[in-house]
């Protein structure tokens, strides 16, 4: 075998696959390997194995001790808005009151702003997010809350990500303020008509304020007989139905998961995996809210996801190493479960084995850090340590 | 006037200079100008003011809309180092137990290194700050602990700044532990004969378990008496004489300040900003400890410094937009005091007047943000922000 690219004397390799046969056992579901090498033929990874070992190539990448590891999955952004909520978010920060609209804001400049406008401030987070080592990304509508808002927010979506999810059920939109129930209507009929062709998921802001029990079930179900898997915006804040009617609906995700009883800890731990609990710690950090309890979670045996977040209005951040690290500061994981969960706690939430994972037929998406251990991730907060990261195995940005 | 350098259409401009006529008063002591433009005339800010009146120039920058402001000032860092307390980390985050030596492995592996070692890792890391918009930077010695390693460590830290902190009395040298008595006297003789050359500043950790008050005013008035002015490490982790001391000793701060008492409060505040408060928010990430009362300090009118206390046992950051974004989230400071105390508070900290503002007259150190406004830095936690970074009237960084 001759390899494309071989990536050698990689210091530290987190491939979460602990079956391969050279993983340190000590290293779990990491399935960490030393002085390795990784081959990559096409947009795959054909080997991994000691640096020792290696194939024959014609273009090998010298790592020189540095941490590979698999690019995050961020499984949650809403990346898809116009306009500027600087102001208000320097106003909550500085205890100011703040009278303007928050997310309706949003929604008024993303109804205004153009296609071209629109793609291109996608483009910029996705490119900003891949220099940050975020290799699969997936984004939601929900700033349009019209049949054609939203259908559009989810085309310009789908021309950056195949990971694209409908969220009409975002907020009631402003001009159904007196009549959620025929926004409902809208959602499941004429909108998802014009959504799902663009879309591989649902959504629902399942949430006091947002949408109830019965609304989101009904939003979930109608884009589930479309095609669509469900996933929900669940207990973000406050606690209500949104995490037990995720894993009944079979949903890949419940997202937020930072109001839990007894009986929705053992839903997701029931679930068997089917149904992720992404944690979104930017959330927290931006509006001074508790932070979900991941420790509970992992020690219930429930898959954890760590995501961004990124929107304009609560968690205005693109950085999976911020959430690795505010994770292990403050809800109680180790910088091995963060860094695993913002892969391939990422790729199981999307379901995908495809991404996430460092080992022979998946894709070859990978980050190398300026720094010998993906430990730094935490060890070295705020400080960006992407050296080079390949997507579908091509070179895509170099430090 | 021709400037050799114009930065001009500048969104957001942070001066810290508040008595510029273009000025918007709200913006109080961040002195901020819109749409403004920048003069650099070698090494210097040679005029600010609104683009619309800029001097002419052959070579004009287009900021775009981007926010400029004051490179920033991390006062307080411990770079001169060798080895690695990953390990470390990770058992603390994982509630491991860990039993290696702490400070003292860092200071075995000091010793141990060449001084091309030691030197290359202090260029490394100075580099690394400067991509993150630090134009100023302190460091310290204190990983030595002998009239050698230490002189060597200075040395070596002012090949890379002016701004160098003698640390001999970091903690008691492992071959003094039984004598500490006779470690304060090499601190305040040999020692400090060989070191005093090198250095602006003396420091000593005064904390129980490192030096008592006594201890600590031995060693900051020998340093006195050759011409270092004292800073103190006061009060981190727990409550302490350390911060009565700086105030009383004319220190220019007093760094970490977390456990403090209303006499603390009242001494800092008494001393009319000679003495700041120089706040570490990385420390207590990465430690999971407390954070100081950023809030209380300001309230009470104390001159308030953010730095990163980079070192590779308690705070391996370089990060002064981290540390701008913890302190807003955690410490209850706005954005506008964040960004102010991570630059002008800086400068105050190390009795600057040249640096820390953009204002004619002040060296040219600048920060160009990717982003419309300074606030993006505690909005975008994590997020890379840096567009371009001129040190001393040069492009020293582009992204
Ligand atoms: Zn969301
Ligand atoms: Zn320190």
């Amino acid at each position: 075998m001759t390899a494309s690219t071989l990536i050698t004397h990689i210091g530290s390799l987190v491939t979460n696959d602990p079956s391969l046969p050279d993983a340190d056992p000590a290293s779990g579901p990491l399935g960490v390997l030393r002085d390795a090498a990784v081959a990559i033929e096409g947009d795959r990874i054909a080997w991994v194995g000691p640096s020792s070992r290696a194939p024959a190539t014609d273009n090998a990448v010298d790592a020189d001790g540095r941490a590979l590891l698999p690019g995050f999955v961020d499984s949650h952004s809403h990346l898809v808005f116009a306009g500027d909520r600087t102001a208000e978010f320097a106003a909550r920060m500085s205890g100011r009151p703040y009278t303007a609209g928050g997310i309706r804001t949003t929604v008024a400049a993303t109804r205004a702003a153009s296609d071209a406008e629109l793609s291109g401030a996608v483009g910029r987070y996705v490119a900003e997010a891949l220099r940050q080592g975020t290799t699969t990304l997936e984004t939601k509508s929900g700033y349009g809350l019209t049949v054609q808002d939203e259908a559009r927010s989810l085309r310009i979506a789908r021309a950056h990500t195949e990971e694209t999810t409908y969220l009409g059920a975002h907020i009631v939109a402003p001009e159904f303020a007196d009549d959620p129930a025929g926004y409902v209507a809208l959602v499941t009929g004429e909108m998802l008509d014009a959504c799902a062709p663009h879309a591989r998921w649902v959504d629902v802001f399942c949430e006091r304020g947002a949408f109830d029990g019965d609304q989101a079930r009904a939003v979930l179900e109608a884009g589930r007989s479309r095609g669509l898997t469900p996933r929900v915006h669940a207990n973000q804040l406050g606690h209500g139905p949104g995490v037990q009617l995720a894993v009944e609906l079979g949903a890949a995700s419940a997202d937020h998961c930072t109001h839990l009883d007894d009986a929705d800890v053992d839903a997701l731990a029931g679930s068997g995996g089917a149904t992720v609990a992404t944690l979104l710690p930017g959330a927290e950090f931006s509006t001074r809210a508790r932070y979900p309890d991941a420790r509970r979670l992992l020690d219930a045996g429930v898959t954890v996801a760590l995501s961004t977040d990124c929107n304009p209005g609560s968690s205005f951040t693109s950085s999976m190493p911020f959430c690795v690290a505010v994770a292990v500061r403050d809800m109680g994981m180790t910088p091995d479960e963060a860094v695993h969960a913002a892969t391939y706690g990422g790729a199981r939430a999307l379901r995908r084995d495809d991404v996430g994972r460092v080992t022979p037929g998946a894709r070859a998406d990978l980050l190398l850090l300026d720094a010998p251990s993906h430990v730094h991730l935490a060890y070295r907060p705020g400080v960006p340590l992407t050296s080079a990261v390949w997507r579908r195995g091509k070179a895509a940005y170099l430090r």
